[in-house]
Order: structure tokens, then C-alpha cells, then sequence
């Protein structure tokens, strides 16, 4: 029965959104994407753990674990495989972008199909678009994964190609941040190296635990800032998110990427 | 009867926002916000041009003009003086930053109440908080009164002060830009000066009107990089938007402004 049901707003099968919702209005919420299993979304500590420090870093209250667990479990059947989005706003507000002086955020679980991954895509990797739209600066907002999306979505647009999986985005200095659904990282001899998002770019889950599991890896891994050249001349490229876990980068642009099994490595490792 | 409406749909009283609106989902969309009195928008003309362009810069079909007027003459009851803010979304689409090949977009017009500006605001002009958030330089989505604002929120967050009526916001190489709400005019001399918005800021359409209006004015209009010395410095600063037209500036952060009269000769011409 259950599963028939595509969301929940604020727990509740009945509910709508309102035109008035802050997240509606001005995009003024955050939100995450996980794999569902067994009406249990994999990582859920690590998800809450971001839900409430990217609330926080809005100055949103995150509603409670328990509550999100009950919706979650509420809209996923205990035999299926499936994509949990959840978003939380800031709730409704009158016009303008002064938030009300007591707000009530809004949330919403919404369902959806695991994407059906090729395996070419686990054996050979993927290819990258080169995004033409370069990611804006705004150490306010970096790392959280916000609801200004506008600028994954006109990168998206960009292509057309489906032998093409995402787009590498770089700043306006040129230098790599992520891609429009992933992060990324460039292995160089022992280490292991990922973009600073300090400045852009939303800092994923899946990243971090790489970053946590590197000593697993034998890799030492470093944030800094790299150059798309650097990357171009990796010694081997993954990107990673909480659908896929991690893919080898096989062409990026016009390059092709020398590949050594990083990928395939990190996935076993992620899955301890 | 129409008046206890707050808002409209795609045309209908009882459709709602769908969960998988991109607008909700990542602020997918445009917006703008007009006065209306006897069921017609202030300057609609200008107000559907911009619509029309918005749309275009992110690759969304804008409603019909007629459509749309139709929405705002249901909503709106002749005798009230009130706002409408129209919100044009490129409509549902699966979980994914890329479009669906086929969209439809949603439009959601919302009446709210009037603001009741202050006579003093008209006779000794507004505060204006010098916000620390600094506007992100995006080129691609420049000028576009799209739905990701949370820059605005998190900057309006910034003051509680009653007193402080809007925030002035610099671009991260200390150029002015624009406030949180309106655009902003220095006069030097004979000079009417306005911020470049080719990198950043919405483009409105007051200030628009007032640029086409600079004969009348017996100014020339200049649109440059204005730095926070230059403004502070200026013979007059006005900030203006559809809503209250144009205010005088007495106050940015700590300085207090000279004024000569300035917003109240463009009220009289905005309203020719």
C-alpha cells in the first residue's frame, strides 16, 4: 500500500505546499539524497548529521531524526530499493526575504526509483562534460547543499549527449570545485586529492567519508585547490555521491584519463 | 468574493504546488513582484517584457501575456490597491538537475497586502544596512530576478533594526551592487549613476524606467562600477523598486547622506 505513495509533507499524505513556502519563494531550505534499503536509508547518521549543519548554517531548526525516520518509513516498503529525497525549508513567510520572527519548517520525503547504473559504467567509468558555466564564489553559502540550484541546472543543460554522465564544474579562477551531482577526486602517486569547498561547491557525505577512510585507502588525502590541468594530469579520477558511491572518470572533455582501479577500490571500501 | 483569494495556480483556485515543481525543488524559475490598483499591474508592459526575458535567459516559455492577465484580473477586485507577485516555474520534472525533453511550465500569481510606507520614509528618506554578505559575481544568471534568493534572506538576516528599511549590498571586490530589495541611483553633479549588473544584482524595472527616463531627468545616466567610497561621496543617494518607486537615502551604515530632493522629482516622473 505504501509504496504507491510518491511524498510526505510534514509527515503527511494529505498535505500541499504552500505558495507562500520560503523554499517555494526563494529557494530558502536545504536538502539530501540517499539510497533507501530495507525502509533504511544507507549512511543515516552521516545525512542527519549534514541535514542539521546545513539547517544550521541557514539558521533553520532541522526537525528531529525521529520524525524524519517515521516519514521515511512510513513511504518506503521494507522489499524495495529506491532514492529518498528529503527537503526542508524555512516553512511559509509573508512576501519579502526577512523570514517571519517564529517559523515552522516545512518538510518534505519524496520517493523515487534508483537510477538503473550500466555496468559498463562500474567497469570502464565515465565521461565528463566540461561545463562552460563557471561556479560563483560565496563563502556564505559553500558546502551547503542549499536549494539555489539554478546553476546545476543550466550547467545540466549544457549537454544532451547520454554517453555523457556529469559535468565538471570549475570556479572563475579556473580552478576544479565538483560536478553538477558529484564530488571529485584526483589520486597522484599516494595522495589523494580533493577540491576545497570553502569558497563553492556543496560538500557531499560521500566525500567525507573518503576523506575519513583514507588511511583504509593507503592514500593521503589532501583539500586544496586544483587546477584543471592538474586534473587533466592525474594519475587517475573518481567522482563520488550517495547514489553511486564512486566511478572512475574515463574521459573528461576530449581527454581520456588513464584509470587504475581507484573507483573500484573505493567502492568496496565504502561499503565496509 | 475574488479578493478573499490569495492565490492562483496555473489559472485555477484549487490546483497546488506539486513536490517535484523544479521551482521548489532548485529554484527553477523566475519572479516579479508589481502594484496593482483597479485589477491592472502598474506598468505591465515593462513588467511582461522582463517576464518574458527572464524566462528566456533560463530557457523557460513565459505564459501568454493574456493568460497571465487573466490570472491577475480573477485575483485582484477593482476597488484594492495590493501587490501581485507572479512566479513562473519551468514546471515538474524527475529528481535530477536536467529538464524533462518536454516541460510545462507552472505559473503561481499571489496577491498580498500593500506595505504602508511611512510618510517620514517619503519626506526624509530610509537607513540602509551595509550588509557583510557579499553578491556573488555570476554572469550566466546576472540581472535575472530568478528564484534562488538566499543570498537576499541571508543578507536581510543580517539587521532586526526597525529603523534600517533596506540592505546594501557589495559584490566581493567591494563594488556597490544593489539592495536587498531595489537598485540603487548616486548622483555626482549632473551625473545620474547606477551598478554595472553584468556580473551580478537584478536588473529591475524601476530602475530600468528611470535609465529611459534621464532627459526628463536633465541628467546623463552612467551605468559603472561604483565602489562604496564613490556612493558614500555622491551629491545624493536614491534606491528604488515597483513597490514605493523611488526613496531618498539618509543613512548608509554609520554615514549620513546629503539630499536634495532627488527620489521625490523621480516619483513625480516615474508616475508620468
Amino acid at each position: 500500500m505504501k509504496s504507491v505513495n510518491k511524498y510526505l509533507i510534514n509527515g503527511s499524505f494529505d498535505q500541499v505546499i504552500s505558495p507562500l513556502d520560503r523554499g517555494f519563494a526563494y529557494g530558502d531550505g536545504i536538502f539530501r539524497t540517499m539510497r533507501m534499503c530495507n525502509s533504511l536509508p544507507d549512511c543515516w547518521p552521516q545525512h542527519y548529521q549534514k541535514l542539521v549543519a546545513d539547517c544550521a548554517a541557514i539558521g533553520i531548526v532541522c526537525p528531529s531524526a525521529e520524525l524524519l525516520m517515521s516519514d521515511l518509513q512510513q513511504l518506503f516498503a521494507i522489499d524495495e530499493i529506491a532514492v529518498a529525497k528529503i527537503v526542508i525549508t524555512r516553512g511559509d513567510g509573508a512576501r519579502g526575504y526577512a523570514p517571519p520572527a517564529i517559523t515552522t519548517p516545512m518538510r518534505v520525503v519524496i520517493k523515487s526509483a534508483m537510477p538503473q547504473y550500466k555496468s559498463n559504467q562500474l567497469v570502464n567509468g565515465v565521461n565528463l562534460h566540461l561545463c562552460d558555466l563557471k561556479i560563483a564564489h560565496q563563502p556564505k553559502l559553500a558546502g551547503i547543499k542549499h536549494l539555489n540550484r539554478l546553476e546545476n541546472v543550466m550547467a545540466r543543460m549544457e549537454w544532451h549527449d547520454e554517453t555523457i554522465f556529469d559535468g565538471l564544474l570549475l570556479d572563475q579562477q579556473g580552478g576544479v570545485i565538483e560536478c553538477t551531482m558529484s564530488n571529485v577526486f584526483a589520486r597522484v602517486g599516494n595522495t589523494l586529492m580533493t577540491p576545497d569547498l570553502s569558497q563553492c561547491g556543496v560538500s557531499g557525505i560521500t566525500r567525507q567519508r573518503i576523506i575519513g577512510l583514507a588511511t583504509v585507502l593507503k592514500l593521503n588525502v589532501v583539500i586544496a585547490n586544483i587546477s584543471l590541468d592538474e586534473l587533466l594530469q592525474a594519475d587517475e579520477v573518481v567522482i563520488c555521491n550517495s547514489l553511486f558511491g564512486a566511478f572512475q572518470v574515463s574521459k573528461i572533455g576530449n581527454t581520456i584519463m588513464p584509470k587504475q582501479g581507484l573507483a573500484k577500490t573505493i567502492r568496496s571500501v565504502l561499503a565496509l
